[in-house]
């Protein structure tokens, strides 16, 4: 039996702690909480030593002592998530960038999105403490994912609430599929979300939403994982979209302990990157990281991100500070050039995910990354989820990478008049 | 360098045989071919020892040396395919089936389906060949991983041939994206096939369909790759969807050469399952594997498998012969309640492979399949590319599995009250 007092939520403000058996998403004084794990028993030559060996397991396992050490292994609700592709692309684009760019594609999870590295940990935790209902308001990749593992779990109900008539079907569709009680509100998302935290209070379903530190554990899985993938070779620059925070929260925290466990001997700098349509954080930090000042988002192709109010803002400013961070600001143009031209290569990513690229070119030309520099970018999706956007942009002429399609009639020599052959 | 005669063309039917680097698919006779390699250097134990070492290599890489040992290591031009997931789901469905089933799921694969198996390997030997264009007719996942692994070769073009107007946008997003010249015909598909085969016979363009042998080698890494996540226990059963019958053909080739090579020390058997608008392979089986009587096939919820001529039926008739195989078939109802079966356990599925464990429930209600074997069913395509389909499933409350959502005034006790809470 795993004590599980070594693990604990300590308030990111306060400092007031509770225990990690609790059903807690937030301090007393309001603030956020954080996970804080014992990791003293943890000697970083044997660690390595020891997920070396683990690599036939599925990766939150793998770095389970890391991630969430009051769970036992077994207890684990996996869709074998994680050991996602670390692409290097740096020759394809050297003539631009100057520098080795590497993707890491976590669109390549069991529902298509980084939400599954949190939700393995999130999902199993609610098992352990003998949850039977998950829920979160969401409309996009959060409930599809929730939706997916508590299906996985066995006897765990899913719950999603959504704005009625405020989703697409394409959207709709996953947790619909994966079985979850999908509920549509006659409200806006702020309502769906403040009856999430109502229900949640009062009863004994847990919440998924990211304010939930028990999902970040789990996504701290991505920067650990690419750093094996890299033989613990720090890279100079992560790069990461940045919505709600969260991701950015996770990454920096766990790059933090493996850092001071010895695992690492440096650190990486961190780079988040914000469309102009949703940019709070960017405004922020242009003001050297100045109070969060809410904003209504406006619509962006970057539809993951679209978000004025990122509840995990102060986690993030924390990790920035500590990482030497910077944040940069991307049009829609850029973003959706950015995510044409990653296609062109091969990959198939979300807008989310271009805009950490295109972010990667305008840092590049500011120069505050240098040439020559080795630069992860964590890509958040799968193209496939966005088709309706990919064709807007090809059906459009004018756009720089657009990809029409040639209409002939069926004959050898129209064909070949247009290969040149 | 790697002597090249390691590996030839042979025909299936005359047997005369062709120097593999020939831009060749079809024999003289005009029958299909197949690959033959010299695999006499393989020793099983060594063998088993040395793919266990190379587990950070992608799949391909892995077992080149029986994929396609005429190819270089370094010539491999890979997305990350391989490596997914193998689900055990035998207690899931435990009750209705009483066997023990895992499903390897080939959606998540870098395009989503299986087709990435075959271009690792069709897209490298083109390069390696020279080739300089590469070209399929097709509407679906073929297209998408053609173009996505030549948009990876870096300087090598996909051609896609479509039929006008007879494709949807979210078919034909995929192989735009991927930056390949999409060519609409103002014909049908045969059209396009026709002008494919000119257009090859004519310039150095590689067919990529799939009366391509090198694909084939290609897709014979599932069956091993599955064996080797069961540590080489052979299971009782594979069970996988037909459609062209290559993927069939693929897997039966590639455990006949791990038997001959005593890497396992017995063969599985094999089921083939079919739509009943598509069935002629089940229908040639039925009465004791007849000539193939082609079909006008009719709609049908695996479009991907809407074949009613399938180009690989005498490698598939060959294949079933050899391993005991068995045809089944199923109906739209039977898929379509599956694939919401499946999706209810948190893993998204196309219809094709739906067919699949649709056949494997009709095999053990008619004692083919016995309670307590262990049956592999391969999955053919991620379920996020057929969200529509998906939906439509879930829309009709008459379908057995429809998850509908609940439309509610947003208040706490009306989500209480659905909730039995």
């Amino acid at each position: 039996m795993i004590p599980q007092s070594q693990s604990k939520f300590v308030c990111i403000e306060c400092g007031e702690s509770y225990s990690i058996t609790e059903r807690r998403y937030r301090c007393d004084c309001g603030e956020l909480l954080e996970v804080i794990h014992d990791l003293s028993s943890i000697s970083s030559d044997v660690w390595r030593h020891q997920v070396d060996e683990k690599r036939g397991e599925v990766a939150f396992r793998r770095y389970l002592d890391i991630l969430m050490p009051s769970l036992e292994s077994d207890a684990v609700i996996t869709l074998n998530e994680g050991d996602t592709p670390l692409y290097d692309v740096s020759e394809e684009f050297a003539s631009d960038l100057g520098i080795e760019l590497l993707l890491k594609h976590e669109g390549m999870n069991p529902t298509l999105s980084f939400k599954d590295r949190g939700m393995v940990a999130g999902v199993s935790w609610a098992k352990n403490l003998g949850c039977e209902h998950v829920i979160c308001a969401s409309t996009g990749d959060t409930s599809a994912s929730m939706a997916a593992y508590a299906a996985c779990a066995g006897g765990m109900k899913g719950i999603v609430l959504l704005p009625k008539g405020k989703i697409s079907q394409e959207q709709l569709v996953q947790p619909i599929s994966y079985g979850a009680l999908t509920i549509g509100l006659e409200t806006d998302f702020d309502g769906c979300m403040k009856l999430v935290q109502e229900l949640t209070a009062k009863h004994a379903i847990y919440l998924l939403n990211s304010m939930n530190s028990v999902r970040i554990e789990g996504q701290k899985a991505i920067g650990i994982e690419t750093l094996h993938q890299l033989n613990w070779k720090v890279p100079d620059w992560f790069v990461i979209p940045v919505g709600n925070a969260g991701n950015i929260s996770a990454l920096g925290k766990g790059l933090r302990e493996l850092k001071k466990l010895g695992i690492i001997d440096h650190l990486p700098r961190l780079a988040g990157v914000q469309t102009a349509s949703a940019s709070p954080l960017y405004k922020s930090y242009r003001k050297g990281f100045t109070a969060l000042v809410p904003q209504v988002a406006d619509a962006t192709k970057a539809s993951a991100i679209r978000i004025g109010n990122p509840v995990s803002f102060k986690k993030a400013v924390r990790e920035l500070k500590y990482f030497e961070g910077v944040i940069e600001m991307v049009t829609e143009t850029e973003l959706m050039n950015w995510k044409a031209r990653i296609e062109r290569v091969g990959i198939a990513i979300c807008p989310n995910s271009a805009v950490a690229v295109a972010g990667v070119k305008k840092l590049v030309d500011s120069g505050i990354i240098s040439e020559g520099e080795k630069v992860v970018v964590l890509l958040t999706a799968h193209g496939s989820k966005f088709s309706s956007s990919t064709m807007g942009y090809h059906d459009n002429a004018e756009n720089r990478y657009a990809n029409q399609p040639v209409y002939l009639p069926a004959e050898l020599a129209a064909i070949e008049k247009v290969l040149k052959l």
